[in-house]
């Protein structure tokens, strides 16, 4: 399979190095920005381009790895080129294609994926003949190998024979590939925005609590790996501790007056304490 | 030396069983509640009583891990039974206390140590002659076990004498051993509240939005553990990823939606990613 990257940011990266790794063939990498595109290129020792004019012909899998905001309108113009839809199953749009020759050949049309959590399937209907969902839930950096095996993969096709190849794809990259419909992804999408980027956050605040008072956030090391462990194990309601708990007013205002003169921390810091104590009357 | 517990809730019974590990005589138990206090006692086995009048008075160490909010005056207690402090030392307190005589012998008084993170070492002032902190910075369920060798222990002592035998103590049980006053120690605290219990939080709003579609919390293992292990690599500033980061309006308001008519949980959404911009701009 000759796979096409489009994009080339933190999920195209890491996504791009496990394909190599698992032997498919990147033929060519795309990128709007010429450092990235460059980068990624050198990485995968293939091809890259700026333009989506340059994009080569002969890719059995086009992935889309942008941003959400431009997804759309990327999946649109490399389907137009590529998408092998008649103007028919386009209603109407003209299809603009070399191989439209090749219709009665379902399986031989090139795939489309994309792999954004919370952009539904449906961009893609009209666009192309066969395409695809491919969301690996991680939080991804250039600077952070990550062993793609253990990432849960969830994945949606245009129809059963494009599933069974994606689902081929993906199990050669990770060892927990689940079907997923786009209704529940969204859902996952926001689950995982909580369970990483929020979570994050907090460590970000921690981080510049202790940095005001020269204490390294290296300390925290152990607190922030239980506190992930624990919720292997337990429900994160059961797992649960702290002043909030309780919500103990003494407690709780003498740690707003340590947060004094910032006020997005001390409104978040009551609002979080509030939901953690609202959760935990419903277990009672 | 032989200790006595006071309290006997999730951090004391972690504390204890660290403790008899590593050889150390726990000669009694205390918790108001027999359930507890019964069930302690029996797991590290000895003694258990259910007042302060029925403690026994040859401990060489007070070990209070009592909520914050009832601290202060169960040491207030404990220390007039056991404190060794004259009435000229209280500032004219009546001293109630049967070791009297032993005064002159500074080294051999018991020594009273409290394990909260929040509450100051002055709460022992006047009230016993060598007392000290002993806070071990950890999420602790009773229903959990714990590896204590990993986890950080802030110390802070009357005097140097004092300090050297908790410290000896805290590195019998924890590799990781700081001195740290009061002062600096709220805001470790503080830090810990946000990386650990709003951190926990954020995963169970997680857990809370998966299971309203039947999806397994576990499906965030992965996810949960990378966010984690990635700090101990990159600044949380550096690690940070997701919409929040470009403050994506289109994605923001779709996944508010998903949220509708929880309000806590869109406040919650909207500030942490208000917050998470404000801060990714600081890095601009």
């Amino acid at each position: 399979m000759n796979i096409t990257l489009i994009g080339a940011g933190n999920l195209a990266t890491n996504l791009g190095k496990a394909l190599k790794a698992a032997q498919y063939h990147i033929g060519q990498v795309y990128s709007r920005t010429e450092t990235s595109a460059r980068q990624l290129g050198e990485l995968l020792d293939c091809p890259w381009t700026t333009t989506l004019s340059g994009l080569a012909d002969d890719a059995d899998c086009f992935i889309i790895s942008v941003k959400d905001n431009a997804l759309e309108q990327v999946a649109e113009q490399v389907c137009r080129k590529f998408g092998n839809v008649t103007p028919q199953q386009a209603g109407g749009q003209p299809a603009n294609d070399r191989k439209q020759g090749n219709n009665h050949l379902q399986d031989t049309a090139p795939i489309f994926l994309h792999t954004a959590g919370s952009m539904p399937i449906q961009l893609f209907e009209g666009r192309a003949r066969r395409y695809g969902v491919l969301y690996p839930m991680q939080t991804f950096s250039k600077e952070r190998e990550v062993d793609f095996s253990y990432i849960p993969c969830f994945v949606e096709a245009s129809d059963e024979a494009t599933m069974a190849q994606i689902c081929q794809l993906a199990r050669s990259i990770s060892e927990e590939v689940h079907p997923m419909s786009s209704a529940d992804r969204r859902y996952l999408h926001l689950a995982a925005v909580w369970a990483c980027n929020f979570t994050n956050h907090c460590y970000d605040v921690a981080s510049e609590i202790l940095g005001r008072h020269d204490i390294p956030f290296s300390v925290m090391n152990a607190l922030v790996d239980e506190t992930a462990a624990k919720v292997h194990a337990l429900p994160p309601r059961q797992a649960q501790t702290g002043p909030a708990v309780r919500f103990d007013e003494n407690v709780l205002e003498a740690q707003m007056k340590l947060m004094e003169g910032e006020l997005l921390q001390q409104e978040l810091y009551r609002k979080l304490s509030e939901s953690i104590h609202e959760y935990q009357k419903k277990v009672k």
